[in-house]
């Protein structure tokens, strides 16, 4: 098992290979400082400003975003770009999310027009994004004055640099990167949940230069998302700020339309598995694969059941197997909605080792060491070591014996870092 | 506000003042002990072995259980139960849940035949309920050898022990009780989640001597289960165990079924309080109330939705009034079930002080000093005192401004506790 480690070289080196941007980008960030007039402090706030630009407008983009009832003035805006003809780039901020603040929208477009003044082309064909805290307003005249540093820092190697500006309390950045043909994906996130008091957001960019129609992009994108990041849970909650958007400079030819969806995929899938793995308060990525079920929908459903059962969260956290909280969990979503299975005909696993079947335990002592141990390599300590140095997971297997379909979905535990990271108050 | 807090010797006296039983009924509970097979251990195991008996079978009687698919052996035997003519009374045992065993319904079976033997009457006239470890067996032997202490044991005086002796990791028994002119109604409860590894059971026994129709009854006992231990959640698991017994003895006329109602909705709403108040992991009773709904349903739903978010739980646990958190919750759910609701009309309170309207906060500094002070007072420190001193909660208002339906719901929050206890591997 030890190649699967890395050491913290490795991995800023790998960090760096994924970060090429694709051909007709470039990306920068800048920071600057300023006082929030919500809170009396003596200490400034800093904020990071960055931006990813495509050389000219492009007819090839999509998006989706949060679908929640109070959606940030960025989406709100977000939505309206996603409707337009052409896009060119994203300036995102982070520190302060933009949400239910009155001048919220009005704040966004005039930075957007200002950067557009200076970069070339209109502040309509760039879409905003921002995550932090909530309810405060935008620091719109320290914003501006950074607006040149900005353009100056544009660059096809800021992609990185971008990643990282992005972040809020993420731990380390996020890029994952494929090639299909001589087209390129790379692909940069910002986490969701176990961060900083009053936000939750998560934020999706992805950058190609595959020459893919954008009806055909829009359906990929979309089927890559629901095979991603809808089947992450870090703790259940959508925030008012979501939003994925992929653009293209359609400057490089793809193979074929399947060769992009798989690679497209396989910058989704594991950009996903960061966000879960991120974050001081995840002890362990757990996976849970449903199969047997009568429909996906099911096999989502009873994994996200499982996945996001406080009582199965703090068992992984403390590698203790408990089938018993697991057969709650999945009991308590099957019954309670009804699902045709067979309880006799239920089987579960961990780490590979039969749990359950016909309603009863199978256990032993040797099994219960080699489950714990399976969870014990699958631990994350972020007080020793602030980036993922393995990819290894606590894999949870039920098979419904009621169909054909499976899903498998990622999910994190529950431990005293979760608490800690969000009970600390703001002031 | 000094009144409202107990010392332990008043705590008691109230707790003992609650515990008389109704005309007709004994109780009684010992303890027992014996060595699982399960578990290689040299400390024998302690369990304690309860009863609830009417002194003659009574026709009066309702009840409801988990929906689980995987329900334990006594769940699927109460199910007979309350589909026969007649009850006795409840066989109790803590320590295991006797779930997923495959001698189970019949360990159950020949436990109570044996205590029928003994006391009269048929085993078939009383129920079996279990709380404990999950895949273990009932010690059966050593349980039949414990029933002749256990007939001895029961008196009319007996409640208070039954309510002890059900307890698994609660820190205090729970008994609530109300008059209903003549008629005595009395309940005891022990808590759901934040308890052993492997468990996370609700069992609910009331007792009345109202002379209640049995089809009276039954709605009775459902609406009650629906408006207070269907109005609470811990950690929103719903365990393989839960069930609520109603008997009576039907020795006392009731002055109007309408009085009768009312008394047993004051037994159910506190008992089922009690059960969230419970607990070393929680810190922090929340009420959230959901008004200007378009149904009760959507009301109940939108509050669960802000009492099970963990960002907002654990915000609590950190007295930190936290508005966008709760902004979150409620505009995920609204937003993803498409509910009919216009955000700019949505008003939030948080311990009476107005903290959003028009989808914008209305803070202050002076004002989260309040909201502060409003939590601070609802904490509950289970470290320096084990029983519940205070019944203040945090409470959370919501106005959706679509409709007249309003409901209250009942959570805890999420602490460093909560954690421990569930977390600590079993052995």
């Amino acid at each position: 098992m030890k190649e699967q480690y890395l050491s913290e070289d490795e991995y800023l080196s790998a960090l760096k290979e994924r970060s090429d941007l694709p051909a007709g980008f470039t990306a920068g960030s800048v920071e600057l400082s300023f006082h929030p007039r919500e809170i009396d402090t003596p200490e400034p706030t800093k904020m990071r400003l960055s931006a990813i630009l495509a050389e000219e407008p492009t007819t090839l983009f999509a998006g989706t975003h949060t679908q929640s009832l109070f959606p940030g003035a960025p989406v709100k805006v977000t939505r309206r770009r996603l409707a337009g003809k052409n896009l060119r780039g994203v300036l995102i901020n982070n520190r302060i999310a933009n949400v239910c603040v009155e001048s919220g929208e009005r704040d966004a477009q005039l930075l957007l027009d200002s950067f557009a003044e200076l970069t070339g082309g209109s502040g309509d064909e760039l879409i905003p994004a921002s995550t932090g805290v909530i309810g405060w307003r935008l620091p719109v005249d320290e914003m501006k004055t950074a607006l040149p540093g900005l353009k100056a820092s544009l660059s096809p190697d800021g992609l990185l640099d971008v990643a990282r500006g992005i972040m809020t309390t993420d731990l380390f950045p996020k890029v994952r990167s494929a090639k299909a043909g001589d087209a390129t994906i790379v692909g940069i996130a910002k986490g969701a949940g176990m961060i900083e008091p009053n936000m939750a957001t998560l934020l999706v960019f992805i950058m190609t230069d595959a020459a893919v129609e954008k009806g055909e992009l829009e359906r990929i994108h979309r089927h890559a998302i629901d095979l991603s990041f809808n089947r992450i849970s870090v703790d259940s909650d959508q925030s008012t700020s979501d939003m994925a958007i992929i653009l293209s400079s359609g400057k490089k030819e793809v193979p074929d339309i399947q060769s992009f969806e798989e690679a497209l995929l396989s910058v989704y899938q594991p950009l996903a598995e960061d966000v879960v793995r991120n974050g001081e308060g995840t002890g362990h990525v757990i996976q849970t694969v449903v199969s047997g079920a009568p429909e996906t929908s099911v096999a989502v459903d009873v994994g996200k059941a499982i996945i996001n059962s406080p009582l199965v969260k703090t068992a992984v956290f403390g590698n203790d197997p408990n089938v018993g909280r697991i057969i709650m969990a999945a009991g308590d979503y099957l019954g309670t909605n009804k699902l045709q299975v067979d309880p006799n005909g239920v089987r579960i696993s961990i780490g590979g080792h039969p749990v359950f079947e016909k309603g009863s335990f199978l256990l032993d002592p040797e099994k219960e060491k080699l489950m714990f141990e399976h969870m014990k390599r699958a631990e994350l300590n972020y007080e020793k070591c602030s980036y993922p140095a393995h990819q290894n997971r606590v894999v949870i297997e039920l098979d419904l014996g009621a169909g054909s379909k499976t899903a498998a979905v990622l999910g994190s535990d529950l431990s005293y870092g979760y608490v800690r990271e969000n009970a600390d108050y703001r002031t």
